[in-house]
């Protein structure tokens, strides 16, 4: 496999559609519709003004038919799950609080009433909330509970004698929080909380509680709040919701994976509470993967404006001569730039393998638990490496742009701090690795939630974990590429092996050890909170070839030798910038020597170089809109 | 040399007065000064409305005698370098805006006049910059010359017809850019500018040029613009100046290290235009000291309240029982937070060190150009290091608090946004490194400076690097403690041994890899530019080392034996977490085993439990002013 992209220079055209796949056409139709919005001046509005502007551009969505993508034919919609998510993607090019705010109503409101309502809801609700004209929240999160979801601390009683529900905040510790389309617009939302009939729990559901009236008042009983002024996405009316014994229909429990009869008696399709529970945040997987996927289109952004600032910025002189350098040929400037934006690039393609995914699982109806479970694995994986890779090379971009990236004017402060909570919102990054880990450590025996620390302590002590990597799609060419491979590192094959052998090995190691740790004198809290950098090494090493192996099959996929030559060397910076990073642990485990540790470290200088020349194509394939990256640095 | 904490813990009070160092005094009263204020709402706040409040609050300071420090003792000051950096730092704890504002009146531009002017100029300026009646700006970056301000080509041309300078901007490129106090309040601005008289370049000079009227209007030829909205700082005016034949008296010229007679013939005590700049920066190097000090105090806020809301943050039962965990007992958790913790100390230490070394050489007035040029190299690493250090840990603060850590009320999205820039102003980390490299590669042998690319790869190439480590500050115990050393991780001499060997192994191996390049076929930008990586890592080491000797002086000064045992375990935090970084290295460079390797790492994490216990009282230590603290993840 050659390094040297092809002499033939590839055609951007060529790029972007390789880059736009299989939603090519809602892609360019979502820019286009993007580029029809006129970019805010952000800085500029207060947090009232910048609102307002929000859900005026929802508007102009709405009108554009963005929201129709996701929800069902016989609504209005296009039965297009795929579709919404990329479309969702392309958002991130624009004003991420527009972003995150349709996200919010289409997505987690809208997506919540679809998946865990059955037809009354569908029939009520789906029509409005396309339309706009029912704005919702996604009442999840509570002050005391955010990652641990399970706990959370919300009632929903059901009172036989009215046939209604009660829904009812405790205590402060269990007010909504942080809870989008709150503070200003919500008319509705879906609440969770713990269901209980009778005087028993059966964990947490969803009810459909409206929470203003048509005048936008807060309902008797509904307590709202503003979060106020965030880090960033500002435009989106972050709020607190309160309940005080607040009655709803029997009709509003979303019913789909659990029901109370007029006379209080609960039935379920899904037994046991915590699988039930595990069922139902399994078909709102779409959240992270669109985050993943917005994440992904900031940084893409991020990285257009750097490198166009890096191609005209000039500082000192060239020895010898009065010309001065521009600061992008510069190793430590490319070095900077040039591997994150192969990481931009595998995951990428990571990130198109995962919606054509989770639409074909859609498309397929009800799939398998295993299938289902790999799914949400690799959204909560993919979730968090791509989040981190957007908090890292945005700043990165930031710094790489000195004085003028810290203006407004110049977009990159904005990017910043509206992509800032990403890490840590729709399931905090060191949380979802774990969550990886455990599927792995199990193989996706069951779901991960059911398997508490000690469940899983306990089983692993108990079974052989051998990690056999399975690759995630059939995909003939990854084996054949590892077992063709010789010895050098510019080899695809010896690449993907590096990558696969990292990961089983870094889960036999985690399974030894917490057989260990399990079967000495310490608590299975100790033993898995002693081991959690291995848990979360794992993790991330598992994301990692995956991500490989999706940019390996999108070259294959490739049909223009000058693209596919120019992403092979995109590819081979990739890899070897992450092994690089890790090469601590290749030495630590033998698996390379001294010798060929340092050598990489000069094939990714040497990559480097010969990129440097294709990054100003290599960002203008993302076809951010022009309008949406104006600024006196790209001027 | 135990790693354990003595059961004894330490007093809070001791710990914080070792802290407070040789300035204790200054900084409780700085800190008590700070307490006065109160902290301003800046996310509620405009940005004319910020900026207002910045400078009423610059009075509060002017009254509170912040400004005296650093001035000399015949105008009103009190003649200490050392406390106007300290005081400076203690800022930090506060609006950061404020900060800087301060420092740009009292540090840069009064510094300055003080520095580079004469009697004539200290007698007509100073009192009025202390009192803050002449409000002025440091204007020397330009839009198109930031790094390579040598080059910078805004012009003084002096006119023998009029004794007059005039000052001009010739062109866009170099109109001064990000120029603080100048969109606002500045009256007067300090002007670098190319010195031209009598056809001749004499190279950057700086005068004192006039800006506004008494009303507040730009005067004739002075065009000012204002740079608008920042990712943070915006309590700061920062703005662009640019000058059309703008005519000031020939006095002036700041004129202590060149000078104009009245008939236009040039004098100066420095020989060299090149020479001459570089003294005249050095004189500067307050700056960049500050900004260390700086970031330091906001790093150090940042983790007092990710520590406090560690504490008590629960998340997830504990197996077998009905208790949430509290975040800061998860290993991951503690990995984040501690060992940054224990780089804060360290760095600390580093600051104070080198502040007594400024405050010590301006006490002892014209000191060798080998200390001074030492001083320089430290004031830039410590700079680079420091404010990277800033950026990261506050980033990581901010995600271990979650959602809260995203809302402005929390504090920590102003102080990530705020103190972004440190990394890029008052010299561009990046730039600053290469700095640091180049002064160890000729012993410090001219000024960095005067050497240029090809000149420093030429002598590189005809000298024999023999990389000898110096540690900067006679300390027996330092030398001691390596000859004395076993082979454990745990041993401060082993330590100290592999901190010193990895800078004379880098700059050893940069030495080679210099000459090699040098006596190829490339030209000198070609080689240098190739081994940019290695330049800053080298950089790096040395940095890390100094830092290092610093953190154990500090401990051989504590008398109290329960601190210094609780020292003793940051202090290996920090070098094991800082040698884990490095890990690939060393194993690259055959200087530890893979099993030290890994052993490193289970140090790391051994250590990060055994202060878990104590990480509370390690923040607060620092006394951060509580009212600036205050925030509900505090409460």
């Amino acid at each position: 496999m050659t390094t040297t992209p092809d002499r033939a220079v590839p055609d951007r055209a060529a790029l972007r559609d390789l880059l736009d796949g299989r939603w090519g056409e809602l892609r360019r139709a979502s820019r286009e519709l993007l580029g029809e919005l006129t970019p805010p001046p952000v800085h500029e509005l207060s947090r009232d003004e910048h609102r307002a502007l929000v859900f005026e551009q929802m508007q102009v969505l709405t009108k554009g038919g963005h929201p129709l993508h996701g929800f069902p034919s016989e609504y209005g919609g296009h039965d297009d799950v795929g579709g919404s998510v990329v479309s969702f993607e392309v958002l991130g090019y624009g004003d991420l609080s527009l972003m995150v705010k349709a996200g919010v109503q289409w997505g987690l409101f809208g997506g919540a009433v679809q998946a865990l309502g059955t037809r009354v809801h569908h029939e009520r609700y789906l029509p409005a909330i396309m339309s706009l004209e029912l704005p919702g929240c996604f009442a999840m999160t509570e002050t005391g509970h955010g990652s641990d979801v399970q706990r959370l601390r919300t009632t929903a009683t059901y009172d036989p004698d009215s046939r209604e529900f009660v829904v009812h905040t405790p205590d402060a510790s269990a007010r909504k929080d942080y809870i989008g389309n709150a503070a200003r617009d919500g008319r509705a939302a879906v609440v969770f909380a713990q269901l209980i009939t009778g005087d028993e729990n059966h964990g947490v559901h969803a009810l459909v509680v409206p929470i203003r009236d048509d005048g936008g008042d807060a309902l008797p009983g509904v307590t709202i709040s503003d979060c106020g002024h965030k880090a960033g996405l500002n435009g989106v009316d972050n709020g607190r919701l309160s309940f005080d014994h607040v009655r709803v229909p029997r009709e509003a429990l979303l019913n789909r994976y659990g029901d109370v009869a007029e006379d209080g008696t609960y039935s379920s399709p899904v037994e046991g509470a915590g699988r039930r529970f595990f069922t139902m945040l399994g078909t709102l997987v779409r959240g992270r993967i669109s985050v993943a996927g917005g994440a992904g289109s900031a940084t893409k952004k991020a990285l257009a404006l750097a490198v166009r600032y890096g191609e005209q910025r000039r500082q000192f002189t060239r020895p010898g001569s009065d010309d001065d350098v521009v600061v992008l040929d510069y190793l430590a400037h490319q070095r900077r730039l040039l591997p994150a934006l192969a990481t931009s690039y595998a995951l990428h393609f990571a990130q198109e393998e995962l919606v054509s995914a989770l639409h074909d699982a859609q498309r397929d109806g009800e799939v398998d638990d295993r299938r289902q479970r790999e799914l949400e694995s690799r959204a909560a994986g993919l979730k968090a490496v791509s989040t981190w890779h957007a908090t890292r090379t945005i700043q990165t971009c930031r710094e790489a742009c000195g004085g003028a990236g810290y203006l407004a004017e110049n977009l990159l402060p904005q990017l910043k701090a509206d992509t800032d909570v990403f890490t840590t919102f729709e399931g905090d990054n060191t949380v979802l690795l774990q969550l990886v880990a455990k599927g792995l450590l199990t193989s996706y025996r069951d779901h991960v939630g059911d398997l508490d620390t000690f469940g899983l302590v306990r089983f692993v002590a108990e079974s052989v974990v051998s990690a056999v990597v399975e690759h995630t799609t059939a995909r003939s060419i990854i084996g054949q590429l590892i077992r063709d491979a010789g010895d050098g590192p510019l080899e695809r094959g010896w690449q993907l092996k590096q990558f696969e052998e990292r990961e089983t090995h870094a889960l036999e190691g985690l399974g030894k050890r917490l057989r260990r740790g399990a079967s000495g004198r310490r608590d299975a809290f100790a033993a898995f909170n002693a081991a959690q950098d291995h848990v979360l090494f794992a993790a991330r090493a598992h994301v990692d070839r995956v991500v490989l192996e999706a940019f390996v099959a999108a070259i294959d996929r490739c049909e223009d030798p000058a693209t596919a030559a120019l992403l092979n060397g995109v590819c081979d910076l990739y890899a070897l910038a992450n092994l690089e990073a890790d090469r601590a642990w290749f030495l630590e485990h033998g698996r390379i020597t001294p010798a060929r540790s340092k050598a990489i470290t000069q094939h990714v200088n040497q990559l480097c170089r010969e990129l440097r020349p294709h990054a100003r194509l290599l960002v203008d394939a993302f076809d951010v809109p022009e309008r949406w990256l104006a600024a006196p640095i790209t001027a």
